[in-house]
């Protein structure tokens, strides 16, 4: 069962806000960040890990479900809740996103997506209409509109085209869509504000569940991003959930938060931990390095993830990863979604008790 | 803190028992399954995950151990339990069986096994009293004796040869050992069968705390093994744990507990488990089978493996499977590991019940 959300801000602080995000899969408080489920599975972790980091809310990839092993299969199964076996709620990429990483193997249209699957090289055209279909058959919680994500440094011809033709797609996903699952809209233009702005307006006006800030953390300086989310965050309309795709670092999560943004992904804090990074509040830890070879230390003292409670050394992680051993990537994965997941759970606290911007100074100035 | 250990048999039924084994770190019901922990971790399971399969001793091995991190390492962390948050007994093989498996890399001497290692050429004279050294270090409860495991097929002189040396290094290794740590004696042999009763006389005479057959599933005809094990089992001291070392299939477990075997350790349940076969009561199920593309039901319908009772499906572990989603090998290791800890404990209480015999033909029959 699906449900339409609905979404509450319980407190601001500054730009910075305390929401609350139900869903026919349970309340998601925000900021919220949402682990990355491309295939239908966090890598490394299975879904009560996934739930003992922390998080209540992930998200899975439209696209890649549909080449393997198809939505049909999935809903036929129940639809992804049941088939990964993950009670909380979950939130589908539209595979627009897919267009723009996969882009040697797509050809845009006015009507779609022309792919070439990375599988097995075979067609399959991703329409508007396309894209809610699988995510109707998928039975997310939240869907997301199929977009147009111009590359990094794309000419203003290109971003106003791929802005214009992502307005006339939110409207051809709002007709197909399930009437019983959300949909956000995705707001593109690049680093132009004023295209950004005109978007935000544009898809404003139709009545998306949420809105989306995409194409950011595609090449362009950390720095303009940053001071685009400052303008960008609060003009989006505060009686929906806010939601930055694809970002990012601790340092931009906050600057987030600070600029009213709602929700986030990002495959970072799971990818690095199988590149054997983990995060702490005192900065990054590369595992193999010497320095930890009888570290007897966990990775963090007053983390409670599951590798941290459990007492295992940095000694030993760093043993396990050298080896070779996969369960060095479980335990780093679930240290670094639990460190993500206290990291917003603390930003929200701060904005309930009203400080958040001090606290987040402090967060930055220790080198998060 | 160590301990040596104690044993006793608590029930039989015709030459199969049912056991303990006190350790100072817990008790162990026989017969026992050891999962296998060559680098220090069961391949992808944390140390709960372990013991949430049923397990509570496993094996680990002192040549990999040795090379990477090294015992002093693991020493200065407190031993193998601390180092890898395992709170249960620990077993560790001598480095002999290394020697027969990386014959290329290995020379034999009277005085022990010269070995270039395989991580970086690096050379290692592995005697009988540095094995020893090493397993202290360890610190594991029970330590195996350096032996020589001729290869299959072997000619007479050679096998007469191996278990002559076996014998003098088991005194070598008696005279070397920690006073608080278990050590086990190994019997080889080959299919020799007057051979391997000469060599059970031998090694019982020495105040060893088990008695170990090596050298069988070395690529001898099962059927040879199993006429093997039916004379030799009941030959070991009945007073002793009888350890069968790196065997086997579920088969060969049901058919050595017949003949009066209390321990085992094999990869097979973890590397089939990365492969992608699970093991069943009905036999064993290949989960990139086309026939689970859409299966709803669990690897078994009674199991109480995590897989089993998160309700993950066939059709959902295939997906895993085949997407090179590693939670497919963490979640088949944890059925396989736990299907042998249940075979060996179902064993057991036939064992009480004095029934094994008729359980046992009945398992067989099931084609387990």
């Amino acid at each position: 069962m699906l449900g339409v959300i609905s979404f509450s801000v319980e407190a601001s602080s500054g730009e910075a806000r305390a929401g609350s995000l139900e869903t026919a899969h349970g309340r998601v408080p925000t900021p919220a960040f949402m682990p990355v489920a491309t295939q239908g599975s966090v890598k490394g972790l299975s879904a009560d890990d996934v739930a003992d980091t922390g998080a209540r809310l992930v998200i899975m990839n439209t696209y890649h479900l549909a080449l393997r092993p198809g939505s049909e299969l999935i809903a036929g199964r129940g639809g992804l809740h049941e088939f990964c076996r993950w009670p909380h709620a979950i939130a589908t990429d539209s595979g627009g996103f897919q267009a723009y990483s996969l882009a040697e193997r797509t050809r845009l249209l006015e009507d779609g997506f022309e792919f070439a699957s990375h599988l097995d090289g075979r067609r399959m055209l991703l329409t508007p209409e396309e894209a809610m279909r699988i995510q109707g058959e998928l039975g997310s919680d939240i869907a997301m509109q199929l977009d147009v994500c111009p590359r990094a440094g794309a000419p203003e011809a290109e971003l106003v085209a791929a802005v214009e033709r992502t307005t006339r797609w939110a409207e051809r996903c709002l007709a197909a869509k399930r009437r019983d699952q959300a949909l956000f809209g995705i707001v593109q233009g690049g680093i132009r504000l004023e295209l950004r702005a005109s978007h935000i307006e544009a898809l404003s006006k139709l009545p998306l569940d949420g809105l989306a800030l995409g194409g950011f953390s595609v090449g362009e300086p950390v720095d303009e991003m940053h001071r685009a989310l400052a303008v960008l965050g609060p003009a989006l309309d505060r009686r929906r959930p806010r939601y930055l795709m694809g970002v990012g670092t601790p340092t931009d999560i906050l600057t987030a938060i600070g600029a009213g943004i709602d929700l986030f992904d990002c495959v970072m804090p799971t990818r690095n931990a199988r590149n054997g990074q983990a995060f702490t509040a005192a900065g990054r830890l590369v595992i193999k390095n010497a320095q930890y070879r009888s570290d007897p230390r966990p990775l963090e003292e007053a983390c409670v993830c599951l590798a941290c409670r459990a007492g295992y050394s940095r000694a030993y992680l760093r043993h396990l990863f050298v080896a070779g051993e996969i369960l060095a990537l479980r335990l780093l994965t679930l240290h670094n979604l639990t460190f993500y997941a206290r990291l917003v759970a603390e930003a929200r606290a701060a904005i309930v008790r009203g400080v958040f911007d001090r606290w987040s100074k402090d967060q930055l100035a220790q080198g998060i």
